[in-house]
Formats: structure tokens, C-alpha cells, sequence
């Protein structure tokens, strides 16, 4: 038996983990995650809800952390580098703990239910981030949008970090926010072409 | 009673809208909403599995027009004009739809259960679109950036035209783009900076 509550704790992480890639998020009950880790089932649910945030318990360290990147962000900075200061320290997080992140993002990746939480999760995030933003001045109305644009170029930089993990997370984040650019650049104006009743479909 | 199939579905739509106002999306059950559009509760489930998807109806029609409007722009067009062409034949839908698509997207904004079913459709509707800029030969690495952006100035567009409807939702949808530009032209090249060892928190 592990000694110690936060021991029993990650010990249930990684067995639902574990059981989750062999048999699937559907099949896998929370008492074959507690055997698998040693420990009776009222332990599992001291420690966890239900199994899908068995999965989410890094969401406040991930909040704080992205907090604290965006409120010491040197002045000055653009609403999109904050970010990737932000988001930087984010992914040094999920890097650091990579046996643990990569497999996990898989396993949500494939699982619905799972999907379907980590979206109103990282919603949440988005939420957070866009109201540190604020408290750094940033507008109303850019700092949501700032939010929003920011988390899918690191949703899509995880994403690829799973898909080809020969290249860093931070590689893949520096790429994202490149391409955002790139894809940004060559836009046209919306608001002119909207007024000469070009661009419409 | 109503007497076709699509009046029936129409008035529980109607019905279940009002009511997720008036008592909220818990509170209500389906045999109220069937009691109020004056059919049965089979009929209800003859038209929707549940009581989250009467309010998502309309996603197959919004699929359908995302589709068409990027496979229909100009040649020669770049990605984020491709989806601002498309996002604005979306939005045309809601729009033109608006006495039912402004509280739908009200309700949706209080109720946790009904913002995740919306995020996974979301999620669902963003792939689709990805792959719609793959088949324009966008690609693979820049196409699903484009539509994660893409898509979350939609949303911010969407969110912004709720809470001030005194602008059309096109307009809305312009600004959130040129938005866009202005946040991402202000940025600094990230994976330079990443390499100089600037930028990191």
C-alpha cells in the first residue's frame, strides 16, 4: 500500500492512465483503477470526483501558472507574446512531465468523453487568461480575442508535439505562433472588403 | 397538434428555448416541453435523442454552408479570407435566423451542459473545416491553424454580436478579423526570439 496521500494519488493517475491506453476510457471502472494501484476504491474517490478528472488534476497548476506568466510578462509586450511567454511555461510543465502528458493527451485525443472535458476545461483557461490579460490593460474587446487566438496556435502546437515529438513542445509553440503570423499577414483587410462588397460568398 | 413532422419540430424547438429561459435547461423536462409545443413526449424523442440537441439542430445546415463557402471561394484566396468568406455565409444563417439564434446562444452561454455539447460541436465543425482548406490544397501543418483561428474569431464575433446587437454580425465578424491582423501584426517573429533566448518567462 503507498504511504502517503499524494503517493496514492499519482499511483491512481498513472493506473488509470495505464488502463485507459490497454483497455479504453469506457471499459476501465474505477475499481479496477484503485486495484491496479494498491489501494480500495473509497481512496479513488477521496482523491478524484469520477474517472475523466482523474485525468484533469494539472488544470490549477496549468492556471496558476499561465496566471502568473501573463501578470510578470515585461512591460510593453504585445497581447500575442505575452501569451507565448505564457504558453512557454505552460508547455515546460506538460514537457517536464512528458511520460505522463504525451500518453494522456493520446488518450484524450481518442476518447469523447474525455475530449468533451478537457474543451470545457481549456474554455474555462481561456476564460482566465483573457482576464489576466485585462488586468495587464489590455482592451476589452482585443484581450478576449487575444485569448482565444493565443490558445488555439498552443492547443495546435500540443497537438503536433504528440504527432511528431523528435521537434520540443516549446519547436512546436515558437512554429504555431510563426505560422499565426504568416497566416495573418497576407489576410486582407475585412472591414474595407466588407464595405466594396468584395470577400462576400 | 401541429400536423407535419417539421411543424412539430419547429414548435419544440420554440418550446424548449422558451422554457430553458423561463426555468433554465435543469429545471425542464421534456414532457413540458412536449406538453408546450402541444404534441407528445414520443414525439420528442421521434425528433431528438435529447433535451441538448433540440438546440442543435441547425449544426448539419452550418456544416453544409461552411463546406460549400470554402470550396467556393475565389482561387488564389489565402486561408483566413477563405474562412472569413465562409464564416460570413455562417453568419448569414444566424442571422437571418436571429429571433430564435440570439436567445439560443444566450441560454447555451449560462448552461455548463449545453456549452460543452456546443464546444465538442465546435471541435467537430473546426476539423471539418480544416479539412475543406487541405482539399483547396492548403497545407496539412497551416490548415488547422487556420481554421482553430479561424473559428475562435467566429465564436468571438458570435459572442460579441450577443451583447451588442446594435451591429450586424457581419460587421461583427469584420472587426473580430481586422482584429486579428492588428494582434497578430504586432507580434514579435517567436522562434528567433526563441533562439536569441529572448521571450522566455
Amino acid at each position: 500500500m503507498p504511504r502517503s496521500g499524494a503517493e496514492a494519488r499519482r499511483r491512481l493517475q498513472q493506473a488509470a492512465l495505464e488502463l485507459y491506453r490497454e483497455h479504453g476510457f469506457d471499459q476501465t471502472t474505477t475499481a479496477e483503477i484503485a486495484a491496479r494501484a494498491g489501494v480500495n476504491e473509497r481512496t479513488f474517490f477521496r482523491h478524484f470526483p469520477d474517472k475523466r478528472e482523474v485525468l484533469f488534476d494539472g488544470e490549477a497548476d496549468l492556471r496558476a501558472a499561465l496566471m502568473e506568466a501573463v501578470a510578470e510578462a515585461p512591460d510593453g509586450l504585445q497581447p500575442l507574446d505575452v501569451l507565448l511567454c505564457a504558453f512557454r511555461r505552460a508547455g515546460r510543465i506538460l514537457e517536464d512531465n512528458r511520460p505522463f502528458s504525451e500518453p494522456r493527451l493520446q488518450v484524450i485525443a481518442k476518447t469523447p468523453a474525455l475530449r468533451e472535458r478537457e474543451l470545457a476545461k481549456a474554455a474555462s483557461l481561456t476564460e482566465a487568461v483573457a482576464d489576466a490579460l485585462r488586468a495587464r490593460g489590455v482592451p476589452e474587446r482585443l484581450a478576449g480575442l487575444a485569448a482565444q487566438t493565443g490558445w488555439a496556435a498552443f492547443h495546435h502546437a500540443a497537438q503536433a508535439w504528440i504527432d511528431d515529438p523528435s521537434r520540443s513542445l516549446e519547436a512546436h509553440l515558437s512554429r504555431a505562433f510563426d505560422d499565426l503570423r504568416t497566416l495573418s499577414a497576407t489576410m486582407s483587410p475585412a472591414q474595407a472588403a466588407a464595405e466594396s462588397g468584395g470577400g462576400r460568398a
